[in-house]
């Protein structure tokens, strides 16, 4: 009987050994030079390069491992990302990373939700733009240098997306020229807040400020919360953790409850509304500069939405050209599991809206950039339909890239439910941004409001001419119009393909706009019959959203054709073009056919092309993954990793198991002991 | 400045209070005695007080209680379930509970996958179906005893649902009458089974069996792992825990190894196939019990889809009640979320198909009893359909309710990804279902090749007769039949419903093999044509099992009007499987349109049935989730909470995240205080 304390590890267990060799054979067979795709796909070759220094640096750095967060609990892991941020505060200085970008693509490496998130997304950026001249001169260099440690505090225990119903009150002293902070109710706690719980030593709290006896709105305020000797909360102040979450481990999002918590008047940020010292209040100019920093915050989101399936999908491809199941035949060897249409189906049109995505999050930075080169010659006339349009692509973009996530794990059987896969956590990781940055459907609810609001224009002024993603709903004949694509080589013209998603988007948006005059033709006022069209306007929100991702991928190729790229690229990235456009309206088939758009004489030859798309995508699946470049460490997956040593991997990590430690359980003694056989 | 080291808490802090008035108004309001429901659904008044009484029995027993394990370690959260284990078994002694239904019902009150699972859902009904009579009467006693604990080890690190791929080797040495269990490959290592890595101290291991160096295939064989005096591994034997999984934080899944084992003949489970003492192998008799232990496998999984969903929608429509958001007008209250027609949209289909599900069970749990009854007299008839059918709805149902308690999830906006929402923990150890007793993927390749073989059958022998579910394989003029639900009114009919279920079903069957024929005419043999369709497959066998759920939903409901039921019951049940029969021939909508079936025509009516149905619903549903008679022990949630008290739950279970038991975290004095403003 063995009595040794470790377990006897099979001596095949070489996570390092040569790379499997069904990920070798089809590297080699790539239709395409993988490493230009990387180099499109990051900005250039030298942009590449400055990213993988950062990226090995940190990947090779023991500070930044990431693996061990399978292991540790909550508060390690917690006290973990704790440490990273010092090391990344050291970074910065060892290497001189000054730059805004270039300490965002040291972040990015590090690849974790670092309490100092919202300290650099939130904190500094809410200073910045509605700080006045002399607060920013005050706070930024301690907030820069972090001497001070901030985050942004506007959600409560009660309420969310409706910010006029926030409950914590800011009362104006005149006596003494402060505010007085109070949670006058339960549902008034600060809660949700990123760093909120433990790590911030200040705050920017919104509240609603009231000045003798008058309701003045929802107005952002400076507090500081605990000490910066001891770290203890300041008096009045109740701040704490909110608890476990379905991932966010390192991030101790908190609740904060304030008990007439007094500030100096000068601690609102007044950029824009200000109160004088005799509690004078001043109303705000109308600003748009925040709409503006919403939809950088929203392109960030649609970019972070194409990495994040991209990484997911790497895994899935990966593992499934290692893993192997069934022989084709009785005696023969077990298939690939990525040879299965079914897997294909699965997995392939989610790498295709990988691509896709990508190229949105460029054209979203794009209009941004134009638009900032506008606003400075006072012009906001894009203003309204990149609002609008940002607000679809974040809700679309994060909808797929979370559904997406889940069937990549589950594409990979029963391995993709160990945590040491990276799904689990990639997932639940990831699915706030469906709720950050703006509930999606309330979202949608935005985008189809404006999309119902120019249809009604247009149908009230026939010739008006709509801005560039909208234009289609100036034509109302485009209703009449029927596919033609009747082959399967017809569905790959880009022209047809967009006006199939053209077509459905404005059919939803006439059907809302039919069915809200019909509701009110019943009785009901505008409010109502808007309430009646909700689910519908949803569906609008995302039709037209698919149709300015598949816009924007088709214009991308356009563009990379007229500059030069090589044959093979346009070639690959046409064939995921093509497989998104299909697979969407496939997807989505009742939308096209419900009003004859299309019928079967389309949708067979429709079928038929997804099914040759798969097949064409099949000897480029792995490196088309390659392209994307990310390092063992951003992958975190025993069943990703680079050179398919998935199984010598997925044993080598589940040896680190807390439990493992030793032989007998804790637990044994007390509990099975007794029962067992032995003791009779 | 304060010092205090705990958190200065609100006094309306308190979650026994009066119940939410939401709820209470809602609750006033139901059209139908949700007792009367509640009796239904649990077989009959005395069965369910049965179940509260033991439901109310553990929810009270401190040992069980479940919401501590948010805050727990995973190797704490092994350890307090091995104390549930004793407690169980504690318990069993006390109430005199030595009944399989009685235990079974206390270790579903219990909630939680515990590391005894396996023991007795595998490991005991393995022995009995697979052992000898000796091998019964030498192992049952102690198995049911609890003097050894087992487990079931089949799926190894690299083969999963192809078990004729399995790697572990046991050789049979006929000079000592023994087997030698090896593991020649790192991916032999058996890999996932519950219970194994920590618990058990015997397990039943299926390898392949080689006597002289012939091959005889994969049997099970009886293997102690661990000692019972010190539950140290025996020689040979590498055993342990695979680490962190998405969820199942309770349940030690394994890993094990063998290095030459060897165990006595008679170890080998030899009910069936047999290895005589020199070595003659006997072949086995085919075998259809162990089809019969699937199919009873499958029912339970089937009825487990029901009450995971009911309980996920419980949360959900609850805390819609009480979650307020956004004012209908500017200066009314805000609206409670539930009055959305998009919440609506989201859960009262969930919400149908939790009742859909829960007669499916019943439905499959009696075709089981009749099997059993028939196969006693050797009549195997219902056999095959039994199989297949059970193979599509264990699908079906998991991948139903995987995908529903998400959205559950989602539509509780931010606090639904707090863990203490519950619907986290819910998810993530619902969807191994969709995994475990047979891939959802490779289940529906079964019920699809059975259907094609069906029909090609009819097609080839008209009149020939099928058996109930299939029988509209027979008669392929259904496929020029078209609905004619052209009004509101004719959409609540269920022999339209029906028809329109049917239609589709057969119109994708007939397609599927319609295109086996052409992949062959091109030239593929069956094999290959088969791989070409398999995308299809899936969808033939959902579009099949659709059918089955609504069928035996409009039975059921046909069956107890039949029997009494009073109205408001039959009411509100017609209602639900009306919107369940509409809301998934909207959500696949593509399937009906394509062929012509239906048409605008009747979709139109169809949309806005279902938008009447989620009115109709709308006033019950409160009601209709207090049916399913949940304890808040069981729900686990602070969202859920059956007095509504929704916030001060939230407030409390938070303030036990251990990063809260002291007011300034670990790494505050590493890693912050060096950069914080006081040490400049």
């Amino acid at each position: 009987m063995s009595s040794s304390s470790k377990p006897n590890l099979p001596v095949t267990n070489a996570v390092n050994g040569p790379p499997n060799a069904d990920l070798v054979r089809e590297r080699g067979a790539a239709s395409f030079p993988v490493r230009d795709l990387t180099y499109l796909v990051y900005g250039g070759q030298e942009r590449t390069e400055h990213l993988e220094r950062i990226a090995n640096m940190v990947a090779s750095d023991p500070v930044f491992r990431k693996t061990d967060r399978f292991f540790l609990s909550r508060t390690e892991q917690y006290r973990r990302s704790l440490e990273k941020v010092r090391h990344y505060k050291e970074l910065i200085a060892k290497h001189n990373l000054h730059s805004e970008l270039d300490q965002q693509d040291l972040r990015q490496a590090i690849d974790e939700d670092l309490p100092i998130g919202l300290h650099v997304g939130m904190f500094i950026p809410t200073i910045v733009g509605q700080g006045t001249d002399e607060q920013q001169k005050k706070w930024l260099p301690l907030a820069r240098a972090y001497k001070i440690i901030g985050t942004y505090a506007q959600t409560e225990l009660g309420h969310g997306s409706f910010i006029r119903g926030l409950e914590t009150v800011a009362t104006y002293d005149k006596s003494t020229q402060e505010f007085v902070l109070n949670s006058p109710t339960l549902t008034a706690t600060k809660w949700w807040p990123g760093a909120l719980g433990k790590t911030s030593t200040h705050c920017v709290v919104f509240a609603r400020l009231v000045i003798s006896d008058r309701e003045c709105g929802v107005h952002p305020f400076m507090v500081q919360l605990r000490s910066l000797e001891n770290h203890e909360p300041l008096k009045g102040i109740t701040v704490g953790d909110i608890g476990p979450k379905f991932a966010y481990e390192t991030m101790d999002n908190g609740f904060l409850r304030f008990d007439h918590v007094r500030i100096p008047r000068d601690h609102m940020l007044m950029r824009f509304a200000q109160v004088a010292a005799d509690g004078t209040y001043s109303t705000p100019p109308h600003s748009k500069v925040s709409y503006a920093t919403m939809v950088f915050m929203r392109a960030y989101i649609i970019g972070t939405a194409s990495s994040t399936l991209a990484k997911a999908v790497t895994i899935a491809v990966r593992y499934s050209c290692v893993r192997k199941q069934f022989p084709l035949r009785s005696g023969e060897p077990e298939q690939q599991i990525l040879n299965y249409q079914n897997q294909q189906a699965a997995l392939f049109p989610l790498l295709a809206t990988a691509y896709a995505f990508h190229f949105t999050g460029n054209y979203i930075r794009q209009m941004y950039s134009d638009f900032v080169r506008g606003m400075r010659a006072q012009d906001f006339s894009v203003l309204p339909e990149m609002h609008a349009t940002s607000a679809g692509l974040k809700s679309l973009t994060t909808w797929i890239a979370s559904a997406g996530i889940e069937t990549c794990r589950a594409s990979c059987g029963g391995h993709g439910y160990s945590k040491l896969s990276g799904l689990p956590s990639l997932y639940a990781n990831y699915i706030p941004a469906c709720t950050y940055e703006g509930d999606n459907t309330v979202m949608c609810f935005q985008l189809a409001r404006y999309l119902l609001k120019l249809y009604g224009k247009a149908q009230a002024k026939p010739g008006l001419r709509l801005p560039g993603n909208v234009s289609y709903l100036e034509k109302s004949t485009l209703l009449d119009e029927r596919c033609d694509a009747s082959t399967e080589e017809l569905w790959l013209d880009p022209a047809r393909q967009l006006h199939a998603y053209r077509n459905r988007a404005l059919r939803l948006v006439a059907n809302c706009a039919n069915r809200l005059v019909a509701e009110m033709q019943k009785g009901k006022d505008e409010v109502l019959a808007v309430e009646a069209i909700k689910s519908d306007m949803v569906k609008v929100a995302k039709a037209h959203s698919y149709y300015v991702v598949l816009n924007n991928f088709v214009n991308a190729i356009e563009q990379l054709r007229a500059s030069g790229t090589s044959t093979p690229i346009l070639r690959v990235l046409k064939t995921l073009c093509d497989l998104f456009a299909l697979h969407f309206i496939q997807a989505d088939l009742g939308d096209f056919l419900e009003y004859g758009y299309l019928s079967s004489l389309h949708t067979e030859p429709l079928h038929a092309q997804i099914r040759r798309l798969l097949e064409a995508i099949r000897p480029d699946a792995v490196a088309l993954v390659d392209a994307f470049n990310f390092t063992d460490h951003a992958l975190g997956s025993a069943l990703g990793v680079h050179n398919g040593r998935v199984y010598e991997t997925l044993f080598e990590w589940a040896q680190q198991e807390p439990l493992n430690k030793t032989q007998v359980a804790p637990g044994y003694h007390e509990y099975i002991k007794p029962f067992l056989l032995a003791k009779m």
